[in-house]
């Protein structure tokens, strides 16, 4: 069954944005034995558009189109559709309703052109009429047509929930397909083939790495009629996978690093606070990130200057400037002084060098400490990290979020319940 | 002079591999008023690549070919284009002998296969004699094509330095083409489009509109032969917008609204301190995202509890019980509290209700209050965001920022310098 991709957008085919449709949907065709023969990137001109849909109906069984179904003048993929297959467009009075509702719940005045928003090729379907995400899927001749938006998240949504699933059902023959994403941290994609390459073979469980920085994501895709065994194929080889990296996998529970660390702090009853410096709120950002991130976090300080980590935090002054603000010492302090202020039972602390200034010979740029308190005790580990500014707030954050995982995950027996 | 661009690879049409060479490519031939009309996929697939290729020969002046001319079995673009085209290969001698002093140096023994390194179609023009990178020009019927390394770095180097060159010749009489982005918050597309609209017609500029959440971006493009005249009709243009729309162009200048918030603050010498609830430290994030941040920013609080706004920030207790956390009085409580303990000019804070939970009917979710304290005064604003946890974060910290941008703009006569 052969298929491609038609991604639209001027800003795609002038390079001035990356496309973030047509790859993420020809990855997850591929994983489901759905490979897409071509992916064509086009402007917003209709005679192109024209020429590229005609192509698709001659060569493929089913088309994804995205991007070009806004309320704008240079969203042209509607017109071009319309005019190429001489189908007649109407606007579909559900989709109309929703809008002006919701338009009048924004205090928004209604507009012509979001009437454009309610067209659809007669004889089409949506996609998603409950919510009302443009998007339909149309068959013209003997080739099924996907028109979907070009905002990244509403596209890879609407792909997911709909579009994936009517494709496997189109390919046909009620075969199963189970997938399982496994999130690891401080592993390569070249050493996590190693490992996996040392397993006993699954036969009919397709492997898929993809890089997600700063983690390694590994896709396992089992194929067959029966979902039990399915499920136990995969949760062997997620048992064997595990016991041979160990920690460094996140999973295999589906959550992002966050929401595992806000699980065990449920878990334990530990109530948590955060002292940043070098990330500068990222990891307090990504810790309330998670919906009922109130029940264990407390707060946090982000102490840019020497003298708020004294005032705020009660690192001792002679400290500082024995150590330096950037040492496990002061980390250690950061840590304590954090878990105090906000009355917490754990205090996680970083301070180190973003960059791309302030780097020493004996303390470059990317020199971190991360400092941890727990009832236990008061810990500091030291690290380096390459990159540029962002990149080492992300690992920073990242490798500080991951040791308090493996702490909670170590101190499920002490909890305060 | 119509262009398109196939790129080859069985890790790009999986999604496995994100292009890297058609975008650059597209993004520089647009710089120069060379548009590509297309970019093309395709996998190492023989029936395929001729398709495309034959497609491209019967409506392109020229076509970049990418990737698949490796020494290995899956590199098919050669055998491809020879077919498609009735070409006869040959072994270029003078590559043949480089490539063999080559493996002779690393102390790596001859092998057959990479004779293929050394293939190219009789006619055809090496792109790079000297080094012997792979790669070559060759012009069919009227179409120029150039076949490129997959090696982004190799791609690169070897556009820039022959391709772009030979193509902009080919096109001749230089014309210019300038782009200038423009960044808005607090509009939709469909309102900027209306007041685009309403403007008077500047000839020969087209205008692109991008949502990029939580802005919107708008191109304007210009073509012609004189670059002053260009330069002019843009800032004409943008002037214009910016009169109709005010503070809701965060440009012209180029920059995020936290490099543009940086400039403001270097500029007026204020000192930044920042108390957030429920943006749970992104606004800090962001601050600190920009280098040298630590010239201006002194910090900030993360308090998500009341016990913290209490202890860290002074708020009144009895202020907070009378009229609640989430509330003009404590927001304007808050912003003087962190202002005071970091010993800063200006305190930013912003309390509300991120959701999913928390909301009442009076204070529903999205309810959020952002104050401002400065050396003039303290203030509250109200606002209701609408969107899910992390899409209210956003929009609370793009609007806190944006808001401290305006007042920065409008303070810079009454600098600390």
């Amino acid at each position: 069954m052969r298929g491609e991709i038609i991604a639209t957008g001027t800003e795609l085919v002038t390079g001035r944005t990356a496309d973030q449709n047509a790859r993420y949907a020809a990855r997850r065709l591929h994983e489901v034995s759905l490979p897409v023969a071509a992916i064509t990137i086009v402007g917003d001109d209709v005679a192109m558009l024209r020429e590229v849909l005609a192509l698709a109906l001659t060569r493929s069984r089913f088309v994804l189109v995205t991007g070009g179904l806004g309320p704008t003048e240079d969203d042209m993929t509607l017109p071009a559709a319309a005019a190429e297959f001489h189908l007649k467009l109407v606007q579909d009075q559900g989709t109309l309703q929703r809008l002006k509702e919701f338009l009048k719940k924004r205090g928004r005045s209604w507009n012509e052109r979001y009437g454009r928003l309610a067209l659809i090729p007669e004889g089409a379907t949506l996609l998603d009429p409950g919510r009302g995400a443009c998007g339909f899927s149309l068959k013209h001749q003997d080739t099924w047509f996907f028109f979907l938006p070009g905002v990244p998240h509403e596209m890879h949504s609407l792909f997911d929930n709909v579009v994936l699933p009517a494709l496997i059902d189109l390919a046909g023959a009620g075969e199963i397909v189970t997938q399982r994403t496994l999130r690891f941290f401080g592993i390569t994609e070249v050493e996590l083939q190693n490992v996996v390459s040392e397993l006993e073979a699954a036969p009919g469980v397709a492997i898929g790495y993809y890089p997600s920085f700063p983690e390694t994501h590994l896709t396992l895709t089992a194929r067959g009629e029966d979902q039990k065994k399915l499920d136990a194929v995969l949760d062997r080889l997620t048992r064997a996978l595990s016991l041979k990296v160990g920690e460094v996998l996140l999973g295999p529970e589906e959550g992002t690093l966050e929401e595992l660390v806000g699980l065990r702090l449920k878990e334990t009853g530990f109530r948590l606070a955060v002292a940043e410096s070098c990330t500068g709120g990222l990891i307090c950002h990504r810790v309330t990130n998670v919906p009922g991130a109130s029940d264990y976090f407390m707060g946090g300080v982000v102490t840019y200057s020497n003298q708020a980590k004294i005032d705020l935090l009660k690192v001792p002054e002679g400290l500082l400037h024995a150590r330096g603000a950037v040492s496990a010492e002061t980390a250690q302090a950061m840590a304590l002084g954090v878990r105090e202020v906000f009355r917490a039972d754990i205090g996680l602390s970083v301070t180190g060098i973003a960059g791309p200034t302030g780097g020493t010979p004996e303390k470059p740029v990317g020199t971190v400490y991360i400092g941890l308190a727990t009832p236990q005790g008061v810990e500091a580990r030291h690290h380096l990290f390459h990159g540029g500014r962002e990149q080492i707030k992300t690992l920073t954050a990242q490798t500080a979020l991951n040791w308090l995982r493996q702490e909670l995950h170590h101190a499920q027996g002490l909890s305060r319940h």
